[in-house]
């Protein structure tokens, strides 16, 4: 089946916004084994939307369009799209008590324009919005479908799954094959190098299709395996997963909906371990990501942010003369700070970083990137030293990765070969 | 002038990559005052590219691609433009040897697939490429122009500015308009109300145009507008500025490029006063947010993430009593957190945020989303009370906002209204 997938909004044609909703739609119907035919974007204007909409039909089944459905008069995709096949628009009654709800929930003032979010094309089917205010629809005509919801990626991430494929996967029956996916996060290994080392795994021949997605600093290599029973397309799945592993395993640090911070969570809980942070260059970073997992503070106990000098001999207990003698940035000053956060803190274990973000800062002896992760743990303190070459915000995230890492390597019982 | 874009390649319709080249190339047609009237991504597929150049050649005068202008057999992109246009392809001997010379700099084996690169449609003009291999190039007919460049990021953001927008501006000088754009941040007003309270400002009919961007929590206002001359562009953008201020000032905390990070950082460096954070169910988001400005160790003096109650006594000095008498989450703790943190971190400024982010943890008099943040300074310690209504990020997204907020008010010396 070829699906077309319009994205609509000004803030896309004016270049404002970078669109984040078309690849992973694009993904999503590759998974089900569907055709992405083509790929537009138009501004909030009736007329480009119409054209588009006529393109598209043209070449694709199913039109997946995102954009356009808020209350402001800018948004005009739901009429674009009722024009486009004729239809009237109808108040959905029970979308607009549900939107009056939301309203009074979140104590915002009611503005009459928030009921043109309860107006859908006649017999346009709903599509749910677990995540936002304007409910998605579809419409059909000849066969072809085009379904319509908001163009806020985090309400797309979730409608799109639970909702626009569901309903596709229904009216497209014959186009739709039982497929077992699998999503394994690599570390360590470029893109091209991870191309190059399945290149002979004969996955295309197990009828398994392979998609690389760069995710900084991670790699998500999705395998994608169809056939005619679900029996079948697991089986085929399990064979590519084994290739997979045999040739770049090592390199897999998660698999599904795993992340570098749910392992680590689920291996200090596992083992009723306690975490302290002492961070000098990740700012807060490692201890945001920690606590966005709920439950955290099971594991967690404190976590330091020790910019200055003065934190870091106050909180850590790091000697004024080791700062004077190695500077901050430096392998004894991070063992110390992981120490430190680990005795003040009377948790398990203590993970420390410092290092130098950038732009400014770097010396010839410590250039900007310069990077020391200490991880205080049992009898030993393991220290690694890390030469970033990013930018100050991903230095920021890396440097965060890393030490996670290190934490998960220890969690785990692995050898500590630094990534 | 209308302008189409087109960015090839299979990665793209395969959702493998998510396209970086379409947003910035519709900024530069923007700046020019020129309208994008449709932007396409197609595969590497000959139909494909020839059916999607049909379209946008119907649609605008110029049409800008990129991507599928190197050496491999799948990048057909100047062979289907050649088709298109019914050109003939003819190698170009001075480029050919280019190639070869840079082959021969690098110490790269030459294979003879390289040529392709030296091949283009008869007559076209071509645009250097200062940043890799692979000249683009443009051919025109019937008064309509196709400018060809990669669709490596690094070689477009060099050859749309050098290249094809200078190309574009001699090929359509009639079609130069002076531009002149603002951003106004605002918070606290929902994006219905927004285009409510400006429904009657009458921007239109001076010429300037809106676009509304909601951005959790904030929410973007831009104005753009367009006359015949630089000055009259700019005097009606400060008319539009003027209505925008009278209607909604109160709600606006930012312009242009500025952020409520980098307005703190600006205000507490201006002052040369210090800051350091008590931060719980933000978990270091704060922390993390003021860190990723460069220099921000010159304000940022430490933060503590006390996740624990024994963290909220050891590094805050918060008293057992006050935490059992009235808990973790209460005004008497958040208004100790942030004097505790300025007093121990000897600061000019203690923020402390304590909350429930959820999804658990809630109780009948204190919910789930239930937040308080406490700014100590100077003689007094400012304290609020916040009901946040969404999942746990955004909990802590809002939290962290609702925290700086609070500082921005008092560094500029703005009565504290809450929001």
């Amino acid at each position: 089946m070829n699906v077309g997938i319009l994205t609509i909004g000004n803030e896309l044609t004016s270049g404002r916004i970078q669109d984040r909703n078309a690849a992973p739609i694009a993904r999503a119907v590759r998974e089900q084994g569907w055709r992405v035919s083509a790929m537009l974007s138009a501004g909030d204007d009736e007329d480009a939307i119409r054209d588009a909409l006529d393109f598209l039909l043209g070449r694709a089944e199913a039109i997946i369009v995102t954009g356009g459905l808020g209350p402001t008069a800018d948004d005009i995709t739901t009429a674009a799209v009722a024009r486009a096949f004729d239809l009237p628009l109808c108040l959905d009654e029970a979308v607009l008590s549900h939107i009056r709800e939301r309203f009074a929930e979140r104590r915002l003032v009611w503005t009459d324009n928030n009921a043109k979010q309860a107006l859908f094309p006649q017999g346009a089917s709903l599509i749910a919005n677990p995540a936002g205010t304007a409910a998605g629809f579809a419409v059909q005509r000849e066969g072809k479908v085009v379904a319509v919801i908001p163009g806020v990626p985090g309400e797309v991430c979730r409608m799109l799954p639970e909702g626009v494929i569901p309903l596709l996967r229904r009216l497209f029956p014959e186009a739709t094959l039982p497929l077992a996916t699998a999503t394994f996060r690599l570390f360590g290994i470029p893109e091209a190098a991870l191309d190059a080392a399945l290149a002979d795994a004969g996955l295309a021949g197990l009828g398994v299709e392979v998609g690389f997605y760069p995710n900084f600093p991670e790699n998500h290599l999705v395998l994608t395996a169809r056939a005619a029973s679900a029996a079948e397309a697991a089986a085929r799945l399990a064979a590519a997963g084994e290739r997979v592993e045999a040739r770049v395993g090592r390199r897999i640090f998660a698999r599904d909906g795993e992340t570098i911070e749910t392992i680590v969570a689920r291996l200090l809980t596992a083992h009723g371990l306690t975490l302290a942070l002492a961070e000098s260059c990740t700012g807060g970073l490692i201890a945001d990501h920690l606590t966005d997992i709920p439950g955290s503070s099971i594991f967690f106990e404190r976590g330091a942010v020790t910019y200055s000098n003065t934190a870091k001999m106050a909180l850590l207990g790091v000697p004024e003369a080791v700062l004077a003698a190695h500077g901050a940035v430096s392998e004894p000053t991070a063992r110390l700070m992981a120490e430190g956060i680990r005795r003040t803190a009377g948790t398990d274990l203590g993970l420390a970083v410092t290092g130098i973000a950038g732009p400014g800062g770097g010396t010839e002896a410590k250039p900007v990137g310069t990077l020391f992760v200490a991880l205080a743990a049992g009898e030993e303190t393991l220290c690694r030293r890390y030469a970033l070459r990013w930018d100050r915000r991903r230095n920021k995230i890396m440097a965060a990765f890393l030490a996670l890492m290190m934490l998960r390597r220890r969690l785990a019982g692995e050898a500590d070969d630094g990534c």
